[in-house]
């Protein structure tokens, strides 16, 4: 089983996909993360769904939980509305890290091993210029495991 | 909306749980990770689906692509027989790092930036000494778009 058995069409992000659509997709669409391309469709970042959340988490409560835990439920409102008019270029983290894209020839120990050190629950599969779809954590498992 | 709100009652294991029969746990029922708890029925690691397939890679792949793509298809058989017999207790990471785990009262933000930091799909809800349930990363985007 490689790459190529396991993958499926998976919907694509602009850097100009306003934030709150990107989550609209991924709660839609039950994803388990977002691919962004960039101008030539190929893949530009992967942000698991923890890390789509981080965008509209405001820098101040991130790493602390005492001030995350004061912003009551009145204000998710406010959470919501901060979200408003940010595109996903805004909020992509700076730093670069080894982006869980493969080609369609990998193996499943290559997709497993991928998906465990990117933090990744989806890879991204691209042949030449082509992206091809992606491989979910969950097809990678059913597949493992189908007897 | 709180933790309390968006909970859901979650499937467990221990560490006594064969590694394979987890797996089959999290792909049956399209689980974002799994919870492990100890004697007391309390949460003691929490694991995202990336890192149960972590529990599967042999250390020699983990970190080099290289030797991944060279076990072809036809081991995968191997892969999933090197499962046979490991519990969940061996094959947990043994750097402690922050748990996912927080109380009822836990606001949006707060379940947000907890899985945005730790990079967990999904937090356990523990009042005093009682495992409640988890809010799942869909849980949670579903609440917050909810209209």
């Amino acid at each position: 089983m490689r790459a190529r058995d396991l993958l499926a069409p998976f919907p694509t992000v602009t850097f100009d996909t306003p934030v709150i659509e990107a989550a609209r997709l991924l709660a839609d669409q039950d994803l388990p993360g977002l691919i962004v391309v960039d101008d030539r469709g190929l893949p530009s970042s992967i942000l698991p769904g923890t890390q789509v959340l981080r965008l509209a988490v405001p820098g101040y409560c991130q790493d602390d939980p005492t001030l995350a835990r004061v912003v009551d439920e009145q204000h998710a409102d406010v959470f919501l509305t901060s979200l408003a008019g940010r595109t996903v270029r805004e909020a992509l983290p700076v730093e670069r890290r080894e982006l869980p894209v493969t080609d369609p020839e990998a193996t499943v120990l290559e997709l497993a091993a991928l998906m465990a050190r990117t933090h990744s629950p989806l890879v991204a599969v691209v042949s030449g210029d082509r992206l091809l779809g992606a491989v979910t954590l969950q097809a990678l498992v059913d597949g493992l495991l189908a007897p």
